[in-house]
């Protein structure tokens, strides 16, 4: 069964109409309070855990909120899966209007059902939605709904270690017309799908290329919002470095050749002091950068440690956490005299993913990776997060919900 | 009625196998030859051509064209518009792979229908999609498909003077998948909408904002492809400067403030140079300027004026034309001594758009419109690039063709 969003899809009765005129007096907000939840007839059997493709399978519901421009948001509806029906002059299929975000809900060590920072991806949604003028929202009505949603199809996330049912928020523009203008008619809608440990036989490091005539993002661009638009142009970057050997681009910017992201990851460098000490860095939210739930989680776990806030013994004790700029000279300097000790990928499907070798200028720059294929610093990072995000230690990252539905 | 288009929409029966392995050896080409038509059995009225709002009302048919990357091609069909459905996981909803071309189809002074320079958008089409990884095509038969859905749907190309039937070709990745990687699947449809004039009494010339802090392309970007993901975020820009009192922005580049588009238009300034004589200038094609078939037409006319291979009375006698980097102190000191004569944008929509205000650090550049709301040259090129459309001039550009359905 077909789900129709098209225009002027919220009923006018969820309008607030002024006594006199009749004209619409406000826009209605988006609101958990209202939904309205059709249960499958008919619900699937989830794929056995050790068969899961990312994103290949997914969960037996979705939350569908449309939204107009007369007349707001329309009340919320966890219904079963099915296909969107869209008219084809929508301005999603011409302008791209569209974004999205990732997050994970996991079964904690107690049965218990948690999401990892949602207030982060909300804010992070509201920011992208307002930069191409799709509408924003309350994210604290969304993230409810959205524990709605994985409470209802509890069964589908899956309980082995690793395991996670991968959640996807995403917006997109709906209205039935050519004009380059800000839509009439949205659609936020939430999907999830059951994924397995990134890492099923330990950690698999990737090579990257540095090939600084591909850029991904510039300052006055939209590089830090989380667009559809960013990640198309990126597919084909990433098939030509697969065809030399590598897995990944490492996306590099400007004349100095600033080091910015990698694949669809922030980006993480280790380096040996002067001093004896260690220094982390990523780099900084200049516009360039997308402010990932990982980094920023990464930034604090290791700021906590340095501070004395929450000390860990698997970071080193003389750190440095540095959010600044790093070029392709520092890394190949550093590489040259030993002071390069790892390179990572910072982000919500695979947590950290460990570099061992950078194509670039027609050689390769090689990334100590020690601990089965990772550094240290980035399996740290890794086993922290994940302790958090399971429950095994308490941390108000980790939120923990009322699983009936 | 919707038509489903999802994963593995080809039919098996259209793919080449090898006789021994039954493997698939070769990908099916787009073939005009293989379309299935069918036709509406509820034509719609068009709506009267006065009425016309751009890209607001759609003729009875579309042409939709399938693909499968382990198949090819599907067979092209014609068939009643139709609302597309597709699975909330279908990439175009996540990642953007997606692009468009906008062509018109013109009744002529004697009735016939012409397409203008189709080519020109079927060259360009295919260099949006090998940029993005959706799949190419043989551009003479989408062309000769899309002459056919024209000739089907005549009776919605208004016959009053600066009516057309606005075109609009697009192509979308839709496997459901929610991995970031070329698409498996993907949809190539044509939609059509009947237009009335850009200008209906006369010239409106548009005032601009120039704000050097919004960045539309970049070298190494995709600028000069048609990528949806390239218009959404110009939509805020532009809400921003109209707030302002601007209709549209100038795009500028770098430190240097190099002018580059104009809206979503091309940008042409005309100048008055030293010796007297007149000086027409578009930014060159450097990546980060869409290729506009107006901008190239606009080209070739003021050169062939000067080659004396076509001379036109409109245009002076005394003409250089310059793809060249312009900056906007050069605008700013042309505005200054008087040598700036005009600034237009160039595009199919409008094709000509004159500019007479640029809102840039505060204050407003005046530029000249002379000719009721038009530079002359604008003028001229209007008018030559619609004798040519609408076949009152004969010329290469305009392809009459077979209207019978």
């Amino acid at each position: 069964m077909a789900v129709r969003h098209q225009s002027s899809s919220a009923s006018p009765s969820s309008v607030t109409l002024d006594p006199m005129t009749g004209e619409a007096t406000g826009l209605k907000r988006l609101a958990a309070s209202e939904l309205i939840l059709e249960r499958t007839n008919a619900p699937r059997t989830p794929p056995p855990s050790q068969s899961l493709v990312f994103g290949a399978n997914f969960a037996d519901h979705m939350l569908s909120i449309p939204w107009n421009s007369a007349s707001g948001w329309a009340p919320p509806k966890i219904h079963p899966y099915a296909p969107l029906q869209l008219d084809p002059s929508a301005v999603i299929f011409h302008y791209a209007p569209s974004l999205f975000e990732g997050m994970k809900a996991y079964k904690d060590v107690n049965g218990k059902v948690r999401l990892f920072r949602p207030d982060m991806n909300m804010k992070r949604m509201n920011m992208s939605a307002a930069r191409i003028a799709l509408p924003t929202f309350d994210g604290e009505e969304l993230t409810e709904l959205i524990k709605k949603l994985v409470a209802l199809d509890k069964a589908w996330i899956p309980s082995e270690p690793g395991h996670s049912l991968y959640i996807r928020p995403a917006m997109i523009g709906t209205e039935a017309a050519l004009g380059v203008h800000p839509t009439k008619d949205a659609l936020l809608f939430v999907i999830s799908s059951p994924v397995g440990p990134y890492y099923k036989t330990g950690f698999k490091p990737v090579a990257l290329e540095a090939d600084p005539s591909k850029v991904r993002a510039w300052p006055g661009g939209t590089g830090h919002y989380k667009l559809g638009g960013n990640y198309a142009p990126g597919i084909l970057p990433q098939m030509e470095a697969a065809k030399r050997g590598y897995q990944q681009n490492l996306w590099l910017f400007g004349e100095q050749e600033l080091l910015t992201e990698v694949g669809t990851m922030n980006l993480m460098v280790v380096k040996k002091m002067a001093d004896g000490g260690i220094e982390l860095i990523t780099p900084p939210l200049n516009g360039m950068i997308l402010p990932g739930v990982t980094r920023d989680s990464i930034l604090h776990i290791a700021r906590d440690h340095v501070s004395g806030k929450h000390k860990l013994d698997s970071l080193p004790s003389k750190l440095t956490v540095s959010e600044r700029e790093i070029t392709m000279k520092e890394v190949v300097d550093a590489s040259a005299d030993g002071s390069l000790l790892e390179i990572f990928g910072a982000g919500t499907a695979a947590i950290v993913s460990p570099v061992d070798r950078i194509g670039y200028k027609g050689s390769d720059i090689h990334v100590p990776v020690t601990e089965g294929g990772s550094g240290p610093i980035a399996k740290a990072m890794l086993d922290r997060i994940t302790d958090i995000q399971l429950g095994r230690v308490e941390h108000e990252w980790s939120v923990v919900f009322d699983e009936t539905a």
